[in-house]
């Protein structure tokens, strides 16, 4: 799925970080996808589409909360992951709901703050389809690829 | 699946908190089973089994955290939605990973720690098949059914 | 201590927040100032000097982590009480300390993210006085002022 | 201040977490006290009086929140000392306020969840001198002395 990436052999970059996410069942379900890797700047994007087992209602086309949380474990995993070159242990992190998260799809952003030796830190922005900031996550991993 | 419960006729209490779950495609899709409500004690009890599609990875019998991430928003919810008569959502929470949670099925014990005019705390401990503590969380709940 | 502020008469900007700050002995004690506030973007700045009786260790220039919470919790809650116009309830925080805090001074910069009609969400980012990020935080508020 | 401790010589133990507080500028300005520390249950018990500069408001006999979180902090950070023998660097915490916390002083309970060899995890309850729950905090220390 993910068009060949401009890293250099051996590098994690997209490509990998898309890898990890598709060999994870849970993931996978989800459709979560990569759309974005910036080493430089600390920063993942990802997608996640608004199937019918990831909703809050039957009669509403809203977002459950556990997928908007899992979008930003994953999201900011994998911007402490490219800072580190492997997929890392979730410590703990913290979800704010701001709103609703409806339409066709949430876009997740991740920034790494800090990757030390012990553990990374990662702040996650999520926004609907309209590009409305909906929900706000900040996650601690380890920093050792585990 | 919920067995006839002891409340009174138009009592909130385990089979009212079963049919919210039900209510909800994600939590379905999850197969999360309300097993206990108390509510003098404030205290629900929640099930959720190792479906394929929860597990972090396909080789090994473990939850990824997203699962137990919902599991604990729910269980957190369910235990001030006892309180307050109905569901309420959710402002924030915390999960913290203390072990993989491996076996079976997990079991969350959710406890409201203080339901307010405005707001509701509740404390969940997620434990697996063998009994061990391999998650917690915190979370807060607006105190409005909504 | 306050300048005059661009502010027209009743309107609650900084000279109101540095107002409600030494109208609390804590505050006043660990003498934080408000250095800016602007209502359009929901930014509120404060700094906090390196007193004798805020710090971690006698031998070393560096402040507790407790004072630096203390700052993000009156930083966080400055941004909110700017859209909301007055002083309002902390529900609950977040602090991530990222490197040890240096220096002469810290400088909080917090931004308002959500101000809804039940709760408040703001975030806070700590830097010393070489501009290094020190710390983050992250808090809810109650959106009614109390 | 702390009387002679049934732990054997070499032990870390009340007095060594005593010796650790009042080597801190801020945590001896704040007077808070060991009272209690349980190795075995990974329980330790801390006060902090309603000094005058600790207040939320000069007319009101009520903590100001930033002590409350530094007393959790700290309560949870001696939690975990006890168990791997020396003070620790706070990662992260997050701190709810339940209740007004008056009277004349607090009282904490902090309790070791984990204690892994990354990080440690405690939980701590904080207590008016009514017996009420007025804050509670959970936090993640480094497990490496430091």
């Amino acid at each position: 799925m993910a068009a060949p990436t401009p890293t250099p052999p051996n590098a994690f970059g997209l490509a990998q970080l898309q890898a990890l996410a598709d060999a994870s069942p849970f993931i996978r379900h989800c459709q979560m996808e990569v759309i974005a890797a910036d080493a430089a700047a600390g920063v993942v994007k990802m997608r996640m589409p608004l199937l019918p087992h990831l909703r809050r209602d039957a009669s509403v086309a809203q977002f459950h909360g556990g997928p908007i949380a899992s979008l930003i474990d994953t999201a900011g995993d994998f911007a402490v992951a490219l800072a580190v070159g492997g997929g890392v242990p979730t410590i703990n992190f913290r979800v704010d709901y701001l709103r609703p998260s409806s339409g066709d799809h949430l876009l997740a952003v991740a920034t790494a703050r800090r990757v030390g030796r012990t553990v990374g830190v990662a702040d996650v922005d999520v926004f609907d389809d309209q590009g409305r900031l909906t929900a706000i996550g900040r996650a601690t991993y380890s920093a050792q690829v585990g």
